[in-house]
């Protein structure tokens, strides 16, 4: 082949040939991937040796001595891709060295396997270069590395050790400014594929069970549930608000006799506090069900929904789980196959034997929280659990009261890691007792009456609870940050990217 | 049986035993049920002739002459309950007599096949009851009942012919302003069904090929898009609005390695108009994917989706779609195994053929959609098409013109029935382009700059499309208003229930 010739086999795309033309003698890169396809990095393995792949990446990482070695990344997986020096290739691989981390490439190249393991790469197989296009170019300068976001700790710690200089560390702020960049990660790659996989499993256990997929109105008339952290606005003149959950109006489906609901939406709260485990906007798994005769038909389905969807993730999504401990390593949830449910009032006496003095009609704080998650975690050996019959005082007034004792009500929260995730509770559906309860709790029954008047014509005894899709897999790995399991947080001070 | 004894057969359930209590004695309902497991009425099958069961439903209808018959309806299912008059029931029956429709009752009673079919129920089997226990009353008066929401304009028409008076019509207003009770009719019981169907068949497809479903803010600082139809509030001081759609951030999420992305969630539109298929708040169905070389590969994606969702829907849900069709009858979608795709211009020539002239650098109007919808019907005998290669003046700057003119644009309409449902295109992935392209279509690049930041950093060849949700099942079903799609819907004139 001529030096001509070969300049045929690299170069940068044009425009008008990624413009979908339909042209194959458009340019070089058009007639060089006619009639092929192409294949995913992680599908590159030992039995294709010898064959013939095309294969589109980011440049991960350039490296060059007698051999030109480009690490190429595509989502989280990564593959070496090798061009050796001669004369014709030498044009390519001074095209090459110019280019810049994080720009695509198209290699066309040769499956093999390499004599020494391949590190610091995904995949085990080399790719020995014949052509390569650069598709699109990045910046040289970029304002965060992919290597610097995907830097663990321990690495930090390691390079601080070994060069007596720390190897940079991107702090979380500046890693949500550059989210774009960020999220290129592999521990990020594999958490928004988690995200989604607690969704999938959430979703299909209930429609196993006859629940409705449902989607409930954001914009609402007035002031929502009330209270001050409610985002308000302005609908053609008239006041309205976002909703702060689906409450109101997953329970109007169930009187609407859907029976069982759920829905997969944002919840809009207005919060003041920035702290790591709370969002402005957050991804709401919220249920609705109606019961026959106790509000533990509800728990029985958070112990059996949550199993599963623990289960499933161990099971299913081992190498997700993999990339997220590489960076942020963390021990496997413990939970057990039947979740331990202890009653407030048990909760209260374990943190009095341990000597922590909780108001026993009072809410548990995030601190009592955390040591009674700790105690029970010693004694049962399970991070999961449910603590049910709250003091009806620290519920919201649609919470039904137990049938023994008013002080207390059928409802509930769960625990992950001896933090708060799932709030659930049987309601009260009949529209006397709500007035009632709404006065007591010093609401203007007028203000509600839509919502009451749903259950004055005919409702089915009924509960649910709900959940922040962002805190199971914070909570499930571990994480420190709910900002992490989030694509593009909302907190009280930022509203971009 | 004495009488005494017998009164433990029927009566209401009180407010203690359904709150949750454990005693198996605290009642007489609670006591009856005790051990006992609750049978779904679309459950009561002929082979159950015979045994006893516990049945829960509303009470749609009471009749009586020698015996009593109570149509018990649970979701869109009713079953005929029986008691026969005798010293012992006579207190039981003017017990029965005096409950108001809609409310619920426990049915303890024997499954019998009855010597004549029943009309007017869906299950073919009777009960014969022996202990009925109302769990909860409904007003007397309803401000609209099930019976009349669910009749159909043929029997409206029927009864003005027959009784010389027509039976109510419930107005689409009054219906929403009642939807609780409106949802309760076999249409709309299945009408919800069918939406969530189309969903899960949206994400089954997706998710098949390695789609990562995400959630982007809904939150936004500044005004989203631009134009005049966002949501503006505030937050914490600074100025937001409600996303239009998740373009932006689905795009930043491609920018981000996801690579295949889709999201389901709620689209803010301040639409002025009051149409019958706009909302000013609906279900986006949002899919944005890395291409190789052609856009074609986006139609392609659409084309297998919306037949198999079509397909899963006249297989899977039958019974569904043959209640909808019952209160609105409908022919089933017209479409072919291979979408149609006819090129902008074809459209135009076939349009002037038939005598009408559009301009062919402008956007077809609602009446040209229809006209085109029904010529490539008669020609092509589809009711689902694709029409790409649209004017690029009529579509946004984010769009790929074409590769041989750039007066044309990669970009792509799909209609049902003569109308627009799914708009896509190749998006321009190239900063410095994206930066010509805003300019020239008038908008100021610094408003977007982190939006055009994001393809600084490298980005892939991509594009997407993006469904409303409601309107997939509005026009499958021919349905003529885009509330009855809609649980709780939102127009410029409703923000409640």
């Amino acid at each position: 082949m001529s030096l001509e010739e070969f300049s045929s086999n690299y170069g940068d795309v044009t425009l008008n040939e990624l413009q979908s033309t339909a042209d194959p003698k458009a340019g070089k890169w058009r007639e060089a991937v006619e009639g092929k396809e192409w294949t995913d990095v992680s599908d590159l393995v030992e039995e294709m040796a010898g064959s013939e792949v095309l294969i589109r990446g980011r440049i991960n990482r350039l490296k060059s001595s007698k051999v030109l070695f480009l690490i190429l990344r595509q989502s989280g997986f990564t593959v070496q891709c090798v061009a050796k020096q001669s004369e014709e290739t030498d044009v390519m691989i001074k095209y090459l060295k110019q280019l810049s981390c994080e720009s695509f490439v198209d290699v066309i190249g040769v499956v093999v396997i390499p004599k020494d393991p391949v590190k610091g790469t995904t995949q085990q197989v080399e790719i020995q270069m014949r052509k390569v296009y650069c598709v699109n170019k990045a910046l040289t300068r970029l304002p965060i590395t992919v290597e610097d976001a995907a830097r663990s700790e321990e690495d930090i710690e390691k390079s601080l050790k070994d060069n007596k200089k720390a190897a940079p560390r991107v702090n979380q702020d500046t890693r949500l400014n550059n989210r774009v960049i960020d999220i290129r990660t592999p521990a990020n790659q594999a958490i928004f594929r988690l995200v989604c996989h607690v969704e999938n499993f959430f979703r299909e256990k209930l429609l196993s069970k006859a629940f409705v997929g449902i989607h409930t109105p954001k914009l609402m008339a007035g002031s929502s549930e009330g209270g001050s952290a409610v985002f308000r606005l302005e609908c053609k003149g008239q006041p309205a608000c976002l909703a702060q959950s689906p409450q109101l109006h997953k329970q109007m489906a169930i009187c609407g006799d859907l029976r069982r609901v759920f829905e997969i939406g944002p919840v809009f709260r207005a919060e003041d506090s920035f702290t790591h485990r709370h969002l402005c906007e957050f991804v709401g798994l919220d249920v609705e069900m109606e019961i026959h005769k106790h509000y533990s038909e509800i728990m029985d389905l958070v112990d059996e929904l949550f199993v599963f969807i623990f289960t499933s993730l161990n099971e299913k999504c081992k190498k997700e789980l993999e990339a997220v401990g590489k960076q942020y390593p963390f021990e496997p949830l413990k939970f057990l196959e039947k979740t331990l449910r202890l009653t407030f009032e048990e909760g209260v006496q374990m943190l009095k034997e341990a000597g922590v003095e909780v108001d026993p009609f009072g809410d548990l704080n995030t601190e009592s929280e955390r040591k009674l998650g700790q105690l029970v975690l010693e004694k049962y050996n399970t991070e999961f659990y449910i603590l049910h019959r709250y003091p009806t005082a620290v519920r919201p007034f649609y919470t039904m009261p137990c049938a023994d004792n008013p002080l207390y009500s059928n409802s509930f929260d769960v625990f992950i890691r001896g933090e708060e995730i799932i709030s659930g509770a049987q309601r009260v559906h009949i529209p006397e007792v709500l007035e009632k309860r709404a006065g007591e709790c010093g609401i203007d029954v007028k203000t509600i009456s839509t919502y009451i008047d749903s259950f004055r014509y005919g409702a089915p005894p009924h509960g649910g609870f709900g959940v922040g899709l962002e805190r199971v897999i914070m909570l499930f790995c571990a994480l420190n940050n709910i900002r992490k399991t989030s694509l593009f947080p909302r907190d009280p001070q930022r509203l971009t990217p």
